[in-house]
C-alpha cells in the first residue's frame, strides 16, 4: 500500500488482507471511480455479473468455498436487487462483505433527489433493511472508514455472517491521513471455567452410555472444525452422520458414516443409528424444518451434547463462552477414556435406490451421478429434485457439496457454480439445477462463458417446478414453465464454436454416453437430462409430504 | 362471490373489482394452496414469470397502463428478490399491490425454524423491510383480513404507490365469516378555502403576468389529469413540455407543444420557451437529477404555479388539501380570463439531429425510430441510451412512453414491457434496450414466447454498458460484458419455427428492411441493432457530464 491511499484503497487492501481476492458486481454511476481503484488493485480481481442477485450468489459461493467473499453494487437499485443473495447468506451462515456505492456525502446531507433514490430526501432507506439481514453495517465517511471498515469485516470473519459497507463516491476517493496497521481480528473469548464445566457433566453423561453417535452439520464447517471431526472419526470410529445442510462436512468414505440423516424421513438404518445411541453428539447443527422432514427427528435433549460456534450444551446444561473447536478438542478427550468399553456395532449404509434397466428416471439419474463424482469435485445441488436427490449419494473424498435447503431460493445455484469455480479454479464444478430453477438464474452462464470456465452443469429437464408440484399442485398451470430449448443456450449467451460441449440425454444410454464424453472434456459442458414429469427422488417425497400438511395448517401429531 | 369464500377469495375479488386482473408471480410453496383460488377465480388471470424481480417489474409495467397492478410471491426468497422492483413502483408512484405468500400463522407464532426464514424464529423481518417501499403493510390473519385488505389496496389506490400484504397460507384458505359489502374508495378531501385562496392567489400572479407557459411530468399521468389537460392546452395553446418521466403524459402533436424539457441539458429553443415565460404552471412536476442534468432548471419559485397530488403552491404559498384535479379546474378558469390579453408566440420545436447517410449511428436509429412508430404504441424505453435517445422524438398521438429515469433499475423494461403488453394486447408494445440491460433480465423473453405475445423488441447492441462508459469509465473492462448472440436468444427460450422475426441490422439498410419487416409482420419481433460502443445521443452526454462530477463530489458552480 502507498503512502497516499484512498478510503477506497485502504478498504479493498483489507479485503485482500483476509484472503478474498474477487470482487463480484455489477458497475452502476455511483461505484464507478471506486471500480477504478478495484482495477488497479493487483491484489483483487472484478468479476462482472450479469445481473445483482446472480452477484450476490456468485459471492456467496465464492465464499463457501474460500471463507469470505465480497460484493459490490450500487445504491438502491442495486443492493435491493442483491439482498435476497445477502438474506441467505444470513440464514445460512456465509461471511460475504457487500460494498454499496452510493451518492456522494454533501448530496445526501443535502437530501437531493438523485436517482436511484425514492425521491424523499432520505439516504437511510437501504441501510435499514439490511440491518435486518446482515450482522453489521455501516455509513462510512472519511473520518469513521478505518474503524468501521474494520469493525465490519472483523465483525463478519468472527460470526460468519454477511456486513454492509455504505461507501458514497466522494468518501471512496478521499486520500487517508495514515498508513494502516495490520487488520486486529476478534478473538474467540474462551472461558476456562465454562471449559472445565463442560468437561464434566459430558464426562457424567458418556460414563453411563453404551455408546454414542455423531451427528454434525454446517456450522461445523463455517466454524472451522471439520477438519478435526474428521481427523477425530477416522480414530474413534463412532458412528456419524450429517443433515442435508452440512452433507459434505464429514469424509462419507469413512466407513463409519452412516449416510445422511433426515429425521423421520431417514433411511430407516440410518434413522436406528442415530436415533439409537446412548448419546448423540451434535456439533454445529440446526434443525430446520425441510432437512428433518417437518422436525420429525427424535434426538432427545438430555441424551444430547450439542456443539454451537460459542456455546455448548450436555442435557439441560448450558455453557456459554465456549468455543466450538475448543469444546471439541475436550470432548475427544473424555470420549477417548469411555471408548474402550463400548461396543462398535458394525455401520451399514443405505444403498441408492435400484435403477430400471434403459429407463432415464430418479434412481438411474443418481445412480449415474454417483458414477461421474470424483474426489475434489464440487458438487452445487439445486434446492429441489437436485439436493434432495444428491443427499442419498455417498461423497468421494475431498468432494465439497454446496446446498441452500434453509434459504431455498430458486436459482441460487447457478451463479453459485459460477462463483465456486471462481474461487477454485483447480477443481471440477459439478452443477446439478433443475430447469424451473435455472430459468432465474440463466444468464450468468454468459459469464462462465465470458471467463472461459469450465464447469459441469447439468439440467434436470423435468418440466416445470417438480418440487412444488411434489408439495402441491401436481398438475396446476402454475407450475408449468415455459420451455426452453437449453442446448442451444450456450450459443445464445456467447459460447463461440467449440468451446462449450452442450449435450441432451433422453434416456440412460444417452446419458451415460453425454457423461463418459464430458468426463473427458476440457470445455464448459452442458447436459440437459429429460426426466419423468412427475417423477421425484424419495427423500422429497417424505420431505413434501410433511411441508403440504404443515401448510394446509394441520401438523402431524406427535409421536 | 359465493356465500361461502376464503380469505384469499376475498383478495382475489377485492383486486377484480379495482380493475387488477392478472396476477404476476412466481409460485412457492407457502402460495401454492392460494393459486389453486387464483387459477379457479374467473375474474384473475394468473401469469407466472420466471423470476421473481421480473415478476415486481411486469406488475409496474401493468399497472402503469392499467392504474394498478398485483404480484404474487412467496415468503423471505421470492419477496426480497421482489423488493428492488417495489422500491421502483414506490419511487415512480405506481400502485402495485404485493401479496406474499407466508408459512401458517402457527408456526409464525411457535417461532419454527422453517424454510425461507433466516432461521431465527423471526418473521417480521421482510415486513419491516417492505415498510422502507411500500405505502402500506398488513400482516393478515382471519380476524382482520377484511378491514386490513381494504385498508391496503385503498391506500394504494389513493397514494398510487405500492402496498404489502402477508397472507399466511393457511389464513388464505380459512372462510370468511360474512359476505363482503362492495369497497369504499378513500375520497380526495378538497378544502373549499384551500381552493378559493389558491384560485385568488393564482388570478393574482398571472394578473401581472404577459404569458405563461405549462409543464406537465409524471404525477399528472399518476393523479389521472392528463385528458384534462390535453383538452385544456388544445383550447388555450399555451406553450407546454414534459420532462423525460412524464413524456407522453401530454400530446406531442399539439402545435404547442416544445419538446422534452432537461434544465440545462434542453435545446435552446425549449429551454428559452419555457424559462422565459414570465409564470410557470407545473402539473405533477418533481425535478429529480437525471431529467434536469443535475437539478439545472432556472424556474424561480415566485413566477411557479405548482400542482402537486394533494396541494398546491403559487409563488411561497402553499394550499393544502387541494386535489390535482379540482386544483386545475379552477387555474383554467383563471387562465381563461387572462389569455386574451397574452401574446401568443408560436413554439418552434428542435428537430432530431440529422444522420448521415449509411453510417447506422444514434441520430441515424433515431431518425427510423420516428419514422417507424405509430398512433397508439407503447413505447418501453430502458434507462440509457434508449430513454434519453426517446426523449428527443416527438410521439405520435395516443402513444404512450415508459420509462424510470428516477429508479433507474437497468433491466427494467423488458419484463416491463411484458406487462405492458399483457395489460393491453390491443397495442403495439415496442421496447427499446440495451444489451448490457437487456442481459440482466433476458428470461422474460421467455414468458413473452410462452405466451404468443407480439411485441416489437428492439436490442442496441453496443457491446456494453454505454450509459455507464458516458459517466465515467469508457474504455475500463467493467463496462465490458458478456457477447451474447441476440437472435439466436428466442429459439433458445423456446420460440419454435415462424414463431419469432429476429433480425440483425449492422447499417442503416439493413435497419430500414428490418423495420418494414417488422411493420408488417404478425409475429413477436426482435431486432439486434448494433451500434458505435461509444454512441450516445445528445441529452445523455449531457446529462451524464452532470452526473459524473457531482459523483466526483464536484458540484458545478451555481449560475
Amino acid at each position: 500500500m502507498s503512502e497516499k491511499v484512498t478510503v477506497g484503497d485502504y478498504l479493498l487492501a483489507r479485503l485482500a488482507e483476509v484472503g478474498i481476492e474477487h470482487l463480484f458486481g455489477v458497475p452502476g454511476d455511483y461505484n464507478l471511480q471506486f471500480l477504478d481503484h478495484v482495477i488497479d488493485n493487483p491484489g483483487i480481481t472484478w468479476v462482472g455479473c450479469a445481473n445483482e442477485l446472480n452477484a450476490a450468489y456468485a459471492a456467496d459461493g465464492y465464499a463457501r468455498c474460500r471463507g469470505a467473499g465480497a460484493l459490490l453494487t450500487t445504491f438502491g437499485v442495486g443492493e435491493l436487487s442483491a439482498i435476497n443473495g445477502t438474506a441467505g447468506s444470513y440464514a445460512e451462515y456465509v461471511p460475504v462483505v457487500h460494498v454499496v456505492g452510493a451518492p456522494p456525502l454533501a448530496s445526501q446531507q443535502r437530501g437531493e433527489w438523485l436517482h436511484h433514490s425514492l425521491g424523499d430526501g432520505d439516504f437511510g432507506h437501504f441501510a435499514r433493511m439490511a440491518q435486518e439481514v446482515t450482522v453489521a453495517q455501516a455509513r462510512l465517511t472519511v473520518d469513521n472508514a478505518q474503524a468501521e471498515i474494520d469493525r465490519v469485516i472483523t465483525t463478519v470473519l468472527h460470526t460468519r455472517r454477511p456486513g454492509y459497507l455504505l461507501l458514497p463516491s466522494d468518501v471512496a476517493a478521499a486520500p487517508l491521513p495514515a498508513l494502516p496497521l495490520p487488520l486486529v481480528r476478534r478473538k474467540e473469548e474462551c472461558s476456562p471455567e465454562a471449559l472445565a464445566a463442560f468437561t464434566a457433566a459430558a464426562d457424567a453423561l458418556l460414563s453411563r452410555a453404551g455408546g454414542a453417535a455423531v451427528l454434525a452439520d454446517f456450522l461445523a464447517d463455517r466454524f472451522g472444525v471439520g477438519d478435526a471431526l474428521n481427523r477425530w472419526l477416522a480414530e474413534c470410529g463412532l458412528p456419524h452422520s450429517t443433515l442435508l445442510l452440512g452433507k459434505s462436512v464429514l469424509n462419507e468414505q469413512n466407513p463409519a458414516f452412516t449416510g445422511t440423516y433426515a429425521g423421520a424421513a431417514s433411511d430407516e438404518q440410518v434413522r436406528h443409528t442415530l436415533e439409537g445411541a446412548d448419546v448423540m453428539i451434535t456439533v454445529g447443527v440446526k434443525f430446520t424444518d425441510t432437512i428433518t422432514a417437518g422436525f420429525s427427528q427424535q434426538l432427545p435433549p438430555e441424551k444430547t451434547i450439542d456443539l454451537q460456534p460459542f456455546q455448548a450444551r450436555v442435557g439441560a446444561q448450558v455453557f456459554n463462552q465456549l468455543p466450538m473447536a475448543e469444546a471439541l478438542t475436550a470432548l475427544q478427550q473424555v470420549v477417548a477414556r469411555h471408548l474402550p468399553r463400548w461396543q462398535g456395532n458394525p455401520v451399514t449404509r443405505p444403498a441408492l435406490p435400484p435403477a430400471e434397466s434403459g429407463r432415464l428416471d430418479q434412481p438411474a439419474f443418481w445412480q449415474a451421478m454417483q458414477a461421474f463424482l470424483r474426489p475434489g469435485d464440487i458438487l452445487v445441488a439445486e434446492q429441489g429434485t437436485a439436493c434432495f436427490g444428491a443427499a442419498a449419494l455417498t461423497l468421494p473424498e475431498g468432494c465439497r457439496m454446496l446446498v441452500q435447503p434453509l434459504w431455498g431460493s430458486i436459482g441460487y445455484t447457478l451463479p453459485a457454480a459460477f462463483g465456486a469455480q471462481i474461487a477454485r479454479p483447480d477443481r471440477r464444478v459439478v452443477l446439478l439445477i433443475g430447469d424451473g430453477s435455472a430459468q432465474l438464474t440463466a444468464q450468468e452462464l454468459g459469464s462462465m462463458i465470458r471467463d472461459g470456465l469450465n464447469p459441469v452443469i447439468i439440467i434436470l429437464n423435468n418440466q416445470g417446478y417438480t418440487v412444488e408440484r411434489a408439495i402441491h399442485g401436481a398438475r396446476q398451470r402454475y407450475n408449468d414453465i415455459a420451455q426452453w430449448d437449453w442446448t442451444h443456450l450456450p450459443r445464445a449467451l456467447g459460447s463461440r464454436d467449440g468451446q462449450v460441449v452442450a449435450l441432451q440425454a433422453a434416456d440412460t444410454a444417452q446419458l451415460h454416453d453425454a457423461l463418459a464424453q464430458v468426463a473427458i472434456a476440457e470445455q464448459l459442458a452442458l447436459i440437459e437430462v429429460i426426466l419423468p414429469k412427475m417423477d421425484v427422488p424419495e427423500l422429497l417425497q417424505a420431505v413434501t409430504q410433511a411441508l403440504e400438511q404443515r401448510n394446509a395448517g394441520k401438523m402431524p401429531a406427535a409421536e
